[in-house]
């Protein structure tokens, strides 16, 4: 069965088509403001370049957020009018999820930086497991400034938030933490349709009409 | 620096643009037999889709393999005649030390495995370590019924050869050895780009006439 996975979570969008555990085509794009225009095209030229047609999608993945609000919002609206055309399960996968699943095999906790402008930060804490990412605690929203208390090693933190305190948490963070490489600190749509295959096994697909982005609140 | 990076060692050939460490556009594609028609447009459209012009690319890096033959010359040949034309550095990168390097942070050796056709494998066994993946034996070609015996848990094992001999190896091989989730399995553009920049710092770049394909000769 092929899905068809989304990621406008971040400034770097990401779009696959997946058949079983067989990438058939991602795309990823730095495209800041652009989903507007990018999304339907995206997805068009995905279909054919694979010589695809849209009917032989069987589900939808997208990744719930939290992230970027135009992004998401986008995001959604495109995964959610795609299920109800094609009346196919639509699967949400949590953005913080996604990023920690793109460290396997970890033997200590990951943290998930994400970046919720004004200084704030998205954060989420797990736990490496084969099949999916346990998560350690409830993910929140905090002033990055209040995040390293939080951080103590031993540690690996990814996630495109490092990109946008990299200075500050360069000079508070212990040497010890790891750093992610940059090319896995972003979601990637294969990560969020494999993610979406394993919930999909469990039967957990959410209504078009009931998706929304994850908000979270401040923890404080 | 722009980087432009391809990988076309195996079935699924993969480009990137990459800004610093910043990604502009990535684009993965299960190609077989079509490296030769979707190669140089991949490249084209990756410009285009970035709005950026050929001559702002300021290295050419590229998966040396080994790998798929035909796929290899191609890729190569692309990657010298673009780097000859701009007369701008071109970086090899060993295609196992690129699948190595997308399972950072293991706390035991990572193994990767490459179809090498007709029940062989290549076949790379590596330690992670922040910057780079350091070999901890050189590379060889066997068969892949002589693999069982070097692969000792604890031990995590990527690449598209876990694919390629799927069956076999669950059969042979102890439960506790890990295995890399499918959306890692295939070398992408992005991490040559990352390994090609530690390079071009190192300044070790080779002039277009003198890159080949590396081909391993059989271990027996």
């Amino acid at each position: 069965m092929l899905i068809l996975a989304l990621d406008t979570a971040t400034e770097q969008g990401s779009l696959a088509l997946v058949a079983a555990d067989r990438l058939l085509l991602e795309y990823s794009l730095e495209s800041p403001g652009a989903y507007l225009t990018r999304l339907m095209p995206g997805v068009e030229a995905l279909l054919q370049a694979t010589g695809r047609r849209l009917e032989e999608v069987g589900a939808i993945a997208v990744s719930q957020g939290p992230g970027n609000f135009t992004g998401l919002r986008l995001g959604l609206a495109t995964a959610k009018g795609l299920a109800w055309a094609l009346a196919c399960p639509l699967v949400a996968v949590p953005t913080l999820e996604v990023l920690a699943a793109q460290l396997p095999f970890q033997p200590h906790p990951v943290g998930v930086l994400l970046d919720a402008k004004r200084q704030e930060v998205f954060f989420g804490l797990f736990r490496g497991r084969p099949e999916r990412p346990e998560p350690l605690a409830d993910p929140i929203r905090l002033p990055v400034s209040l995040l390293p208390p939080r951080l103590k090693p031993p540690l690996t933190l990814t996630g495109p938030g490092l990109n946008a305190y990299r200075d500050f948490l360069e000079e508070v963070l212990p040497r010890d933490i790891h750093w992610a490489p940059p090319e896995i600190r972003y979601p990637r749509a294969f990560t969020v349709a494999r993610l979406a295959r394993w919930r999909l096994e469990q039967g957990l697909t959410t209504p078009p009409a009931q998706l929304t982005p994850t908000y979270l609140r401040p923890a404080l």
